[in-house]
């Protein structure tokens, strides 16, 4: 007889309550799969009455996480509370100076610490794990830490955030302004507690840094992300993109340089037929490029119940099968610090200007454009009634320090109606 | 100090010089990732003096596969021959037989003898392992039997074979019939030594027949595949079906039912702007549906020496890591017997039809239909300078068997010019 692998959750929100169901609707199923008995011995969450639909009258109620990461009983420590400071931190720092082996959907807590939660794993033999903590439902962790590891990593990208994804392409397809469509996102419950997590491209930067760290062996480096969020974006913007041929999304790229590791998430025009310009909603989508391999896409739902209970339990399966490795895919000693860099790799750039409608003015920017290197592809006025002349400009490959300082200067020639806005366009 | 993995590598062919390539290149980044030194003691293929472009001299050469599975000095077996019987079968079991792990990418023999091969495997302490045998570098049977294996799985779709999807759209972009674009195929050496492998679904089929395996928890059942082949789909089909909204591709379906396992590889109509129907050339995709996920599509190169031998390594790499799981994602003797069953799930047929062109023909081919239950849901008759009429039907939903009969009686009309072609619209 295997011994059953005993299980704490902390945390009964929708995901814990979904990785219950899957645990008391599958019993023969994961036992099949794993050949032992998964059990939970015992659960927390901030209310003990709330009626979640499911029933938990066989299971030791503990009346908080750090509690429950202590027990005896338990051989596997899930915290899904989320946040990167307090209870969720502390829970999982105790479970693993227990020897217990952790899994977490918690993007922020890895993207903060998970670097030396996985050296003190590493110390304690647990195993720490974190399917569900990046793309929801889509097993990116593990096609990257295994599926794809005989290969050097060139570069990763991905729309990790349905909620963003979601707000950009019902902005297209409704024709509804930036602040019509998050305010009916907010209403519909899309958006965390603090939206900025979302449309500024936080949550989605938790999880590009970790994907960077399995990817190029770094130490995560969450502060090394560029960031820049969607809510510069109008629905200007986006129909003019269209008419060029391109979708905005709220892009995720990280890639290993010669002068140190770039990530950004910041939005970006990707071509309207690629797949990830093809990407509609709450769909996620990685694509993970490597030297052997090409490119790989993964797509699937970020978020929800199912999908995020889904990736929680095939880490608990993982672990009742007996599978281990190191937290980002080689011990955590041995990562590199990171040397992150601003982003160096040129790239064409999409560039919004609003211009006063008089003689020269489109001469005067554009001179300025040429003094500092940001050579021009494309460029198309648009039609206007008053006085402002809207101007888009595709510019050649350039780097993006060359076009910051363009844009610093342009100010001087009198003629912006508005601050410029500029966009990425990613070669996908 | 660990000990290190020894690799012997029977057949060097375009994968083996992948991998043999991949183990030169990446000593320092495969010791990071897996804690050992990953060395080759011995290689074998049909010819030793064949230049490769690799340098080999520091492996031993064994004369033949099954001198090389009975090596003392290897710990991994790794079969890169091909074909279900002879050598590579021969090898493989010995290398089991001795408690060797194996690696394959071969996915003929898994087809016909995979269920037996885990079965000794399991006996002996060995691990068999072949991700490589299913569209190429896409990491799919992780994805199944590890990343996802908390759900129960729905259906599994996939376009898994380069070739035919490289014919498919290659006739559409050109215009050329399927003979032509057939022998260019073959000019460019994308063909199998037999044609009819690739062609007539075989291959694509031994591949599904693996994904049912682990996705449903039952034997491999290769011969309970339906299997029809790409040769009698027309340039005018493809057209046609483009009309409607459509794309013809090779798809592979494999789905439990109330009556069994129903498995499919056959050309299918997908909606042209959906994941599958934008697949061009020679990429791969695989659709899985589980309960708890929903929707996962994965996306690469399904061939070729690095996608392939970036399979291999992962493999080789679980290895190192002492990563270990039954073959098939559950002990092979648990597997149930799949009672295959003929396709009963209801699905909308596009049916292809010449007819003479006399007054009544049509309404003597409706009549049958609406006989045997094949309703209509859309009919185009196009345009035609000849005698005969081309005619194009969409059913609703209906049972192959009914399509079936019906399809057999309409001869009996006498109006029919030439056998009806029907193709299954696989709503994706």
């Amino acid at each position: 007889m295997t011994k059953p692998l005993r299980l704490g959750i902390a945390g009964l929100g929708t995901v814990g309550v979904g990785v219950i169901k899957i645990i008391q609707n599958k019993l023969s199923l994961l036992k099949a799969r794993t050949g032992k008995q998964i059990l939970i011995s015992a659960v927390t969450a901030k209310s003990k009455t709330k009626d979640r639909g499911i029933d938990l009258s066989s299971y030791q109620w503990e009346r908080d996480p750090v509690s429950l990461a202590n027990r005896e009983d338990i051989d596997v420590f899930i915290e899904l509370i989320g946040g990167h400071e307090g209870a969720a931190k502390e829970a999982v720092e105790i479970a693993i100076s227990k020897g217990k082996n952790v899994v977490t959907a918690n993007k922020a807590l890895l993207a903060h610490h998970g670097h030396e939660l996985a050296l003190k794993a590493e110390e304690n033999g647990s195993i720490l794990r974190f399917e569900a903590a990046v793309a929801g439902g889509i097993p990116v962790i593990k096609s990257l830490s295994e599926g794809l590891a005989g290969n050097s990593i060139n570069r990763i990208m991905g729309v990790m955030n349905g909620t963003c994804n979601y707000i950009l392409t019902r902005m297209e397809s409704s024709g509804l302004s930036y602040e019509e469509v998050f305010s009916e996102a907010n209403e519909l419950g899309y958006l965390e507690a603090d939206p900025n997590l979302d449309i500024g491209g936080i949550d989605a930067a938790h999880k590009l840094s970790i994907l960077s760290s399995i990817a190029f062996g770094t130490e995560i480096n969450f502060n090394g992300v560029e960031l820049d969020g969607i809510d510069k974006i109008t629905i200007n913007d986006i129909h003019q993109a269209a008419d060029m041929g391109f979708r905005i999304k709220l892009l995720g790229v990280s890639q290993m340089t010669s002068s140190g590791l770039e990530q950004r998430m910041s939005p970006c025009l990707v071509p309207t037929r690629s797949p990830l310009g093809q990407l509609e909603g709450g769909t996620n989508m990685i694509v993970i490029e490597g030297d052997q391999v090409g490119q790989i896409v993964l797509r699937g739902a970020g978020a929800g119940e199912g999908p995020t209970a889904s990736a929680v339990v095939s880490d608990i399966i993982d672990i009742a099968r007996g599978i281990s490795l190191a937290t980002f895919g080689q011990p955590a000693k041995t990562l590199k610090k990171a040397s992150s860099s601003k982003s160096q790799t040129p790239a064409p750039y999409y560039l919004r200007m609003l211009l006063h409608d008089e003689p020269g003015a489109l001469a005067k920017i554009t001179k300025i454009l040429s003094q500092f290197n940001v050579s021009i592809d494309r460029m198309r006025q648009y039609g206007h009634e008053d006085e402002n002349a809207p101007v888009l400009i595709v510019t050649h490959e350039i780097k993006h320090e060359d076009l910051m300082t363009a844009i610093q200067e342009l100010p001087n020639t009198q003629v912006l109606k508005a601050q410029p806005l500029a966009i990425r366009i990613e070669a996908v």
